[in-house]
């Protein structure tokens, strides 16, 4: 490795300022030497989001180590910066009385993050460890499924009644003691509790101080239950450009908050996991050790290898076709492999479609004649490209016709398998990233080996 | 199709309420018949994200039609709203005044991208009919590098010197005639114009009045240059829950702000392009037309055509061997697409780790590691697994501990692959997301016939 000191240009360098790989040993040669006080010294002029990156990059074991000396002075904010698995770690390492008062410094989506990665037995301890107020919040937002609105929000928030001035607002404002760490907008609610609007609070900065609070407020066009799965309250906040939104449950009172930066992080974890999944793995491992990373891979190996053993039989079924016209064996990656390529193309542009809701069913059908046009389009290319490859180089024209018209037919079903395979997924309510890539070059598989084969035994087999 | 009406629960839906098929298609009529009455009221109701919707959703040349009837009643909002491809038709079909009025409409960010979606004799007919200040601000935001920070940002902030207290600065926000039309945080700045920090709105609200206002900031830790790129922009507002932040010039003058908005695109920017670039599209090519996608798509089938065809070089020096076994034949894709299938995986997740920054010069021996070892081991669960099917199969156990043995080294292949080509590139300052896939596979492929092919020419060959 030639260099470890991170890029000086504006690149995005391999390293997250201002941790460098000095820093990083001597943090080492501390935990190894199990000296606190150094440890101490060099930890307290972090930031939180600088610990949290010093906790991912340390080997496993040092991080236990390193935990165990430094862990009566945690800052809690770190713990929801953690990647899950790193967080669940640390979580083991920890008392639950640190755990406890950690708990009591968050504010309750933060709070959720965390109760979420103890086991069953420390999230009892530690819940009935907790003040009642909060326990009682905290058990709320565990009875929400996983994933949605509920879990999300936080109960902190500000809210005023809907006949009040700005003044009004105000001056309350200004005399609560207990407000959210940060807010943006205020909450209209009517008598019952019921969410009305909200207010942003530059308009509230700006507006006469006698205004009704009712006249300014951006009425609620999109409500968001607490029964809302997250992936929906991430789409909402992305199209209307918003920065905070209440949440309401079933009878649509008022019970929290979810802000901007909780759904930057649905919007990243939505498109990672399009990424991943649609490479065939289940969730980002990263972090994880070496056991659960290949059990978790295995998986989709699996599947790929007994579809591959399929598609073996179908060239099986032209053993004979082989033995004659060994060529043949040589020449019948590339149709597959260009089928493969192409359905792989189709589909990437169909999940993101589907998952930004560009792709519906108003123009799926367009989508799918497109991407077959698409398709026999370039099929015809390569087609010109391949027959002259494979004419030029064996001297066999009519076997330079055969493949040509295998890659014509194989990168229209490529299309056809791309476009069509997610929608009807998607219809199916399956995650099209999770299944798609395997079933589409199946398809393509099949298709390149048989066409190529076939129609060879029907032209070429003396 | 069995069903065109939206799906009643809360599934992400294959719809964007309230827009419906019948909605579409009584606007297609309306624009058919060219009843520009008919369709205003039609129009007329629909929220900006709506009219966007609806410009993305009609076929191409109904949209022209649409723009044509309606243009004069064109809300500006709506056109940043709309995909880069849409936006470039709608801007040909609007006249010079028209946009001009729009641009005056919008704040510089979204000005800007409007002007870049013109050709340069419609950017200098605009330009040139604004206003002196507004086409002086418009030119020197588009003298900033694309994907910089420059262009990202808007010219309208808050910004107050750091000498006043917090009565002041409330007095001068209420005062203000021409305000942002959205903010979060006002910047305090020097007698030199420099940022020296941010104050969060809802700080100002709650601090007592005669606080100073140099008191309650947040120091710029993160400087961003008009210069920065915008990938490096994103990184910081998401690190750091940033919900807006100052951008400075060359002399560090506070000259504009990046709201979250704009990042929150970004971020879905980088994913989808991680995305589709990993499967070979150029770029987002939903709303392009026939020629346009399948152009763009040659270029990757192109390389991938070229890579297969080396690869059938490498099985055609096994010719011999092929034609006296020609089981290895039916077997051979079952290596190879175990290898590719297990490269991709690891590169997802290597090529997700640099861009997020897990993945540093720090860690990635102990990721290549990792990756090797889960190679390993999963090579030798499917070394069993492809072993006993062959071995079962066809009854020849020599020829199943030679598909075993390839399939191990494979595995292991495929990892370092997938983890050190993505991390050469970007050593090497390239996406490793745009040209890995075709390297790691291509790897594979090679690593996975000649290993089958040559070791059963070795010991299988009489």
């Amino acid at each position: 490795m030639a260099d470890l000191t991170p890029t000086p240009d504006n690149q995005p360098a391999l390293s997250r300022a201002p941790m460098d790989a000095a820093f990083l040993a001597r943090v080492q040669e501390a935990v190894e030497a199990g000296d606190a006080a150094a440890l101490q010294r060099m930890l307290e002029p972090l930031e939180a989001e600088e610990f949290a990156d010093l906790l991912h990059l340390i080997p496993a074991d040092h991080r236990d180590d390193l935990l165990e000396l430094h862990k009566a002075q945690l800052d809690p904010d770190v713990l929801p910066l953690l990647d899950e698995s790193v967080r669940e770690d640390v979580v083991e390492q920890l008392d639950t009385k640190d755990l406890t008062q950690a708990i009591a410094n968050l504010e309750t989506d933060d709070a959720v993050e965390l109760i979420e990665a103890m086991d069953t037995e420390t999230q009892r301890e530690v819940l009935s460890a907790l003040p009642l107020e909060e326990r009682d919040a905290l058990r709320t937002a565990l009875s929400y499924p996983e994933d949605s609105a509920g879990r999300l929000m936080q109960r902190e928030l500000l809210a005023v009644p809907d006949g009040w001035s700005v003044q009004q607002c105000l001056d309350t404002i200004r005399a609560r003691r207990e407000l959210p760490e940060a807010f943006y907008d205020i909450f209209v609610v009517n008598q019952d509790g019921m969410a009305l609007g909200s207010v942003p609070l530059h308009r509230l900065l700006t507006a006469p101080t006698g205004q009704a609070i009712r006249e300014l407020m951006d009425e609620q066009s999109q409500r968001i239950p607490v029964l809302m799965p997250e992936k929906e309250v991430a789409y909402i906040f992305h199209r209307y450009g918003l920065v905070s939104a209440p949440v309401e449950d079933e009878s649509r009172r008022l019970v929290g908050m979810i802000t901007i930066d909780d759904v930057i992080d649905l919007i990243e974890d939505r498109a990672t996991e399009e990424l991943v999944h649609l490479s065939g793995v289940s969730e980002p491992d990263f972090y994880r050790d070496t056991i659960t990373t290949a059990r978790s891979r295995f998986t989709w190996l699996f599947v790929n290898l007994f579809t591959a053993i399929v598609t073996s039989r179908v060239i099986s079924a032209f053993e004979n076709t082989l033995q004659s016209i060994v060529v043949l064996a040589i020449l019948m990656p590339i149709v597959a492999s260009q089928g493969g390529n192409a359905g792989t193309q189709t589909l990437a542009v169909a999940v993101r479609g589907l998952a930004l809701r560009e792709l519906t069913w108003m123009n799926a059908w367009r989508f799918v004649a497109k991407e077959a046009s698409v398709g026999a389009l370039n099929g015809f290319f390569f087609a010109v490209l391949i027959g002259l490859f494979t004419g030029l180089w064996y001297g066999d024209w009519p076997l330079s016709l055969v493949i040509g018209a295998a890659m014509i037919i194989n990168l229209v079903m490529a299309a056809l398998a791309g476009g069509l395979i997610p929608l009807l997924l998607h219809r199916l309510k399956v995650d099209p990233a999770i299944s798609s890539s395997a079933l589409v070059t199946t398809v393509t598989d099949w298709c390149g080996y048989a066409c190529f084969l076939g129609l060879a035994t029907l032209f070429l087999l003396k």
